[in-house]
């Protein structure tokens, strides 16, 4: 057994979890999936709880991935890397008829209520994606290409959660209009230098 | 059988699935808890779903007569009115220990992907809550209480689904910051008049 098979369990899991929720995944299914024996499941994961809060973890280091390729792209400025990011995760929302989503805030106000392991879990995620964001919206602020006067990790905070509603509504609504609202609202105004600046 | 009766089963419902979501609520402890016997419930309602439809309309009823109580508030500014509204879901959710939350963000997370009627109700009352949202900000913007290059339609849409964001992580950090900066941001930054006004 290698890491690579764990992978293959996590990749497989993600993929069931995103669309039907994690309540209601089978294990069966992941390993199905995975083509995976039920005996390599319990060597990398203690119980279907610890699997659900590693795939937490599985969830985030995917976004941050795409994330580190946009920062590296030279020839974005810091608010064009941020809003790359948020532009290609609507798209991918779009390709798959918005179904599914983002499962951390799928997780979030699904599991949220029922286990406070996964709550904190959740929270130490967003809390770590709000700490990326910050040092983005700093460098930025520092180069001049936003606003000077706003609270910077205020600001992170805030466009984070306002992502997470828009991502819900573009669910419901099944169009990008939600993004593009956002995108709109926080790049070409929320973000943007005024005369007092 | 009075439509008391039908408002019980609503009313009983609407906090089960509030902690619950729909999914898991059974019929049979609405029933129990509404002190209703099972004839009375098919006399109202078709099924579960029709049930689960009518109670979107319940909360989005609830929601509306708080709305109005700020609306009619004549030592309220535009703004405040809104922001009170806020403030007061903020509050109530605080008192809960922020277990359950905006029931009819819940739901468009929980039921959006699993039933097509489901999602277009909620889009309807998502709609529905932004028209409401937009007549008040263009009262405000004619009264000269918020600046007047905003885009009203867009701003309503982008606070709506901004505060729903924000609730998802009150949910998460069980903390009432997420609205403390929700507040900040719309208020006392994004709605403002500024030089170019």
């Amino acid at each position: 057994m290698t890491t690579d098979t764990k992978q293959r369990i996590l990749k497989a899991g993600a993929k069931i979890v995103l669309q039907k929720g994690f309540y209601d995944t089978g294990l069966a299914e992941v390993l199905q999936a995975a083509k995976v024996p039920k005996g390599s499941f319990y060597f990398y994961f203690k119980n279907k709880e610890d699997f659900g809060l590693q795939l937490v973890d599985y969830f985030a280091g995917q976004l941050q991935e795409r994330a580190q390729e946009f920062y590296n792209d030279a020839e974005l400025t810091f608010p064009e890397k941020i809003r790359h990011l948020f532009a290609w995760q609507a798209e991918a929302f779009n390709k798959n008829d918005f179904k599914g989503g983002c499962p951390i805030g799928n997780l979030a106000l699904e599991m949220g209520d029922r286990n406070p392991l996964f709550r904190k879990k959740l929270d130490q995620v967003f809390t770590a994606m709000k700490k990326g964001l910050t040092g983005l919206l700093e460098q930025a602020a520092q180069k001049g290409e936003i606003s000077r006067t706003l609270d910077i990790e205020e600001t992170a905070e805030f466009i984070l959660n306002s992502w997470e509603g828009a991502l819900l509504q573009m669910k419901v609504s099944k169009s990008t209009k939600p993004h593009e609202v956002f995108d709109r609202m926080i790049f070409e105004r929320f973000l943007c230098r005024s005369n007092s600046d």
